[in-house]
């Protein structure tokens, strides 16, 4: 994020508890938090979950001022976390959704995030300054906006990001089950199904158990459609509603990908602003661009 | 296949039910198997699993003495097939391990099959001239050969092709329960996740239902690996076996595949030549190449 922003021209930077060569590196964490109190930068959280409440009380001892934003993979329990150890924070939750089966600074790049979704929770009670500067920061980035809350944040990203590394867990460990003959049969399928399985343990973990209530409704989801499938494989012998299903679920997905988009201006001086952006998140769209006091959004159709 | 072996020098031909405008395209399967009669050729049944039947009643009419093998993705019902339909053929059952989730003729390639594992039925009764020439046809396409027999293939191939499939299935249609939100802000790990199930659902289910003894045995595997992690998630909101065991396994998976390897040669006069080579498909082992009597395996190592 840091390499994304310097790109946009922005002057960007931060600390790291790994050392990190890089000149935009300050010393320590409260070196990069007291030069943005001075400064009165946009403070952006980019640690795992279980990190946050240690950062932030640092936050609270030294830029307690400053616009915050975080890019935390869950978005309740941070923003319960900022209430507890910040409260009056001027603060809007973001996440980026994207990321690299490889971690650590060397595994970043500054194109990661074009075109890429960008969640910027966008509450009743969301900071308006927060709000405007985490957006700028997305967009900047190369990202476009997606408005929604916390709570629909958390379920959907434990269906679309965590569920997919639990049952890629499942997937490696049942095919090394197999032994060296399975794993040198493997090809496309296994491969593709398995990828982010590459990803340190650590940020699996942080990522999923910090989601554990709607990481657990769409387990249980899965769960139902593969126990269903196993049923009707053992009593007929058919996987054609599971398959099906799952086609046209790909199918959509590429649908909507591939939608052409019809721009939506949204004046941010209305009170509902942000309940008209929060449709548009909730439809599929997103926000291109700011534009004054408009932002400008897009829905696929 | 066709134009893998083309491009490798051999005389080709074939025919499909589907109009393909290609020189190499008899007008139809009778005419084909007539001229591989006449010219002796080596037999290739390239159809899904439920068309089997049908193309081994016209070989057994047309072309009966010709060499016989497939590529169809299950060996056991094929095998069985060829021998209630073809007693005494002389057949090596075959199956490359390569893909795409686009199909159809336009959808080939020739470099489809560079590097990748074919799987040759290597049983004790297996005719030596059919394992030599499916062999050989692998080996032209630019793949490397697996040895086993058709039980440990299809045991394998559940782990490391079906379930998958099924997997994407069931993580696709559990990520579109979330709406255009969740499929708005999907990223790499639900498209890697999700991508076969862009492979048309006959092609899906011709193979999934095909392998139904061995992929029940595989699904219950992962059954049991997600509903002990749907478990400990309730209970104590820990996942580190579940994910541990995932990374593990899809490490042992490149490791294998970047492993170093060691040449064995295998005397294929020797009587106990096919045990040796089984032996060298359980460890992850490949053929990869003919040299007169000798084939000559790699171990990795």
């Amino acid at each position: 994020m840091l390499r994304a922003a310097a790109r946009a021209g922005r002057v960007v930077f931060g600390a790291s508890d790994v050392a990190v060569a890089d000149p935009r590196a300050e010393p320590t964490v409260v070196d990069a938090l007291k030069r943005a109190a001075r400064e009165d930068a946009l403070v952006v959280l980019a640690v795992p979950l279980p990190a946050v409440e240690e950062v932030l009380r640092l936050v609270a001892e030294h830029a307690p001022d400053c616009l915050l934003t975080d890019v935390v993979s869950v978005k309740e329990p941070v923003a319960d976390a900022v209430a507890r150890r910040l409260p009056g924070a001027r603060y809007a939750g973001g996440h980026p959704m994207a990321g690299r089966s490889a971690s650590g600074w060397d595994a970043g790049t500054a194109e990661l995030f074009d075109g890429a979704a960008w969640v910027v929770a966008t509450e009743e009670d969301t900071s308006p300054e927060a709000w405007r500067a985490a957006v700028e920061l997305a967009l900047d980035c190369g990202a476009q906006v997606v408005p929604t809350t916390a709570r629909e944040h958390d379920a959907a990203v434990a269906r679309i990001s965590h569920l997919p590394h639990l049952l890629a867990a499942v997937l490696a460990a049942t095919g090394a089950e197999g032994g060296a003959l399975a794993l040198s049969l493997a090809a496309g399928s296994f491969s593709d199904g398995t990828r982010v399985m590459g990803t340190r343990p650590e940020l699996v973990l942080a990522m999923c158990e910090g989601n554990r209530g709607p990481l657990l409704d769409a387990v249980d989801d899965a769960l139902g459609r593969l126990g269903a499938a196993r049923g009707s494989l053992a009593s007929t012998g058919g996987l054609a509603a599971t398959v099906r299903a799952g086609h046209e679920a790909r199918q959509a997905l590429e649908d909507l990908r591939n939608a052409g988009s019809e721009e939506i201006p949204v004046d941010l001086t209305d009170p509902e602003a942000f309940e008209t952006l929060r449709d548009l998140g909730t439809a599929g769209g997103r926000v291109l661009r700011l534009d004054g006091n408009m932002a400008i959004g897009a829905l696929p159709g």
